[in-house]
């Protein structure tokens, strides 16, 4: 058993307190072996973290890691028009290529700011399964299951894709990478095939993840045309099951708030992505007094424009007060769970938390800065003021991938170097 | 003549687009010589830019920066609740030395983060004009004047160190610091000390600040015992002319901002301290569009809780979109210009703008890393994707205060080694 020892920090517990603590990992099995006082002594390896937070790494429960391409290409337009002119286009271009280049940049800022599992719905999913393996992160991945403006043959044969895609990236990565049926959305995926297709993903054993009830202009016709409110209709379904999770959930009335907690679904709130694309402000502390398991997530860099969980968790907080009208609503302590184990229940890895038999899935904060100064409060600064370049090590599954900011894992410059021509070309290809 | 030349960035020009260019500085004025091709020859240093973007330094357009120290003490509280049970006893037991040491660490982290100007709204004013001064910044500075809760003279004591304040002071650090009458609110100074102090104001040749229309909360009351909107009643005290500035403008109606657009009196939007403390969206496209300036400020860290000026440009964009239920509000360019030119417009100082003649209040941002890659558009990447982290140099009135990251106007170990035993000291005592 190799061993590696985190020592002298503050570490981050799974009640969302704070103590003075080493980290003891088994690097062979990438599990926690103990939290606890002067664990230092039989490590084959430390990992300093005086003056440092120890917490559960980040995970980011909904991104489409591949549009880190796309950072800044196109903003300030509404949903349907930036979808529509900005961005279904320059996806029509895709290749394999440029979806790893995507990928490897955004899954190097995740390592950099201390994100170590991710779910992610896209499309030339085993290259970005590949590339995630390679690079050591976990991740949930689909592919985006597409049926409007397609003939039948062309959408079933999309949704037979999400179907392969699931079994063939399942386990890959050591077992890193887990799939999930991933249909787009129930206003993007025709009735009959979800009816068709999602018992075939039940038995495969995947989770189904969607983007649901995101803006206001997609209940409407849900309701119209069903006559139930969308979560109502995804339950009819079949998609509003125990270990299921949804991006967004905005739009949600109480109905749906209890459907959801009936049900076990959970939810993964984009809050950066709901604000730029001003779709709305998700009922977060709603959500979490009816139990429902909330996570967040950073949807794609392309509405958002980054990939930091802590920028993310601070937009949490912050307009989960303004939708609740109280200050007191989505505190600190809330959205630091949530970005961790709410987040890591809701994709359904076992990470998130750090105690004994957990996943070494580990981010080790630098405190000694101005803007963390004073300590009053390390839960406070977590949510609040903590930033993506305050993160000095990331640890997944017991691997170092960035030790003293420096990435192990990738090539930082040549990542940046073949994203920044990727996009250039993809770009380019989009507005011949 | 000294002359410093910032060489090889991409420049962000006043008309908020970037071009690669050189910046020529003459250090003794503390100027801008000129902007344009090859002009690192005959100055007598350079600062290199290369794969960095020069913007004109933040403008924090409201602040108390000695809170800094109060940064995470308290969160998750409604505005009443948070000043009454954790801010007002911490404050009653302030020092000048509290304050100094505040300040100190507040002014280290503006200029880590690229802020070179800022307004503030403290006690213990003559100290935080010493230290400011020290520190190389420019700043507005203001007593914050408040009668409620005293006797007449004790009111007029308070106004009248108001006064004294702003006339002592103003021109401190070679011109550097200039000074405002701050009346605290239209709610915590009563009519008549308006009535009183604020012609001895206009006496002195200072504009007014104070914060208006925060939350819903206190408006109510203006109209109910003035019979007008808090800013018709600000107008009616002579609090509303040109070159004034409030903060906040939350709860403001067509007809205020009318009057704001009318009388050429700016809004400094603090979108981020809105949003914590829940008291709602800014319409801040409608005000842009009725042309008012408006800014942006951090507000105190208590309630932020960091002094990034590019976090809140971040928020600024996002809740600008949610409260005009427009995602093409508020766009990059808009928030970019608050955050340079808007923000010195509405303090009054000069900078905010690269070009000759203006001051040299400058901030250069590494472009090298991974979230700010592609750089499709720098415009979006310094309102939506750009950190504090990113800031390599800061230079104010020509001065570079931090090179390299390296600050050199403060010690940043003993800033934050004092800042912290202030901050533990203050807190203990005022839990006694």
């Amino acid at each position: 058993m190799t061993t590696l020892a985190i020592t002298g920090g503050q570490v981050l517990l799974p009640d969302i307190t704070v103590t003075r603590a080493d980290v003891l990992i088994d690097q062979d099995d990438g599990e926690i072996l103990e939290v606890g006082d002067d664990l230092a002594g039989d490590a084959d390896e430390t990992l300093d973290a005086s003056e440092s937070l120890v917490t559960p790494g980040f995970v980011n429960g909904h991104c489409h890691v591949a549009m880190t391409l796309l950072r800044g290409h196109a903003d300030d337009k509404p949903l349907d028009a930036w979808l529509q002119e900005d961005i279904w286009p320059v996806e029509a271009e895709l290749t394999a290529d440029t979806v790893r280049a995507g990928t490897e940049l955004g899954v190097l800022e995740m390592i950099k700011s201390g994100t170590t599992a991710f779910a992610d719905m896209y499309f030339f999913v085993p290259t970005i399964a590949e590339t995630v393996a390679e690079a050591g992160l976990r991740a949930r991945l689909g592919h985006g299951v597409i049926s409007v403006a397609k003939d039948e043959e062309a959408a079933r044969e999309d949704a037979r894709e999400g179907l392969a895609v699931a079994e063939e990236v399942d386990g890959m990565g050591d077992g890193r990478i887990s799939s999930a049926f991933m249909p787009h959305s129930l206003t993007t995926v025709d009735g009959q095939y979800l009816e068709e297709f999602v018992p075939q993903a039940r038995d495969l054993g995947v989770p189904i993840h969607y983007h649901a009830n995101e803006t206001a202009d997609e209940v409407a016709p849900i309701v119209d045309e069903h006559g139930v409110r969308p979560l109502a209709y995804a339950a009819e379904k079949g998609m509003l099951e125990d270990g299921d999770f949804v991006a967004h959930g905005v739009h949600v009335d109480e109905s749906e708030i209890g459907l959801l907690a009936e049900a076990g679904t959970s939810v993964i709130h984009c809050p950066a992505s709901n604000m730029k694309l001003a779709s709305g402000m998700a009922p977060v502390q709603r959500m979490l007094e009816a139990g429902v398991t909330v996570g967040i997530g950073t949807d794609g860099a392309a509405s958002n424009n980054d990939l930091s969980m802590l920028d993310e968790a601070r937009d949490a907080a912050m307009i989960g007060k303004l939708a609740a009208d109280d200050a007191s609503a989505v505190p600190a302590e809330a959205v630091v769970e949530m970005m961790t184990r709410g987040s890591a229940e809701a994709i359904g890895v076992d990470s998130g938390r750090l105690e004994a038999g957990a996943p070494a899935d580990i981010a080790v904060l630098d405190l000694e800065s101005p803007h963390l100064t004073p300590r009053n409060d390390l839960v406070s600064h977590l949510a609040y003021a903590a930033a993506a370049s305050d993160v000095r090590h990331t640890i997944c599954d017991g691997q170092v991938l960035m030790r003293d900011r420096e990435v192990l894992a990738l090539d930082e410059a040549a990542v940046c170097e073949r994203a920044t021509e990727s996009a250039d070309d993809l770009i380019a290809r989009a507005e011949e």
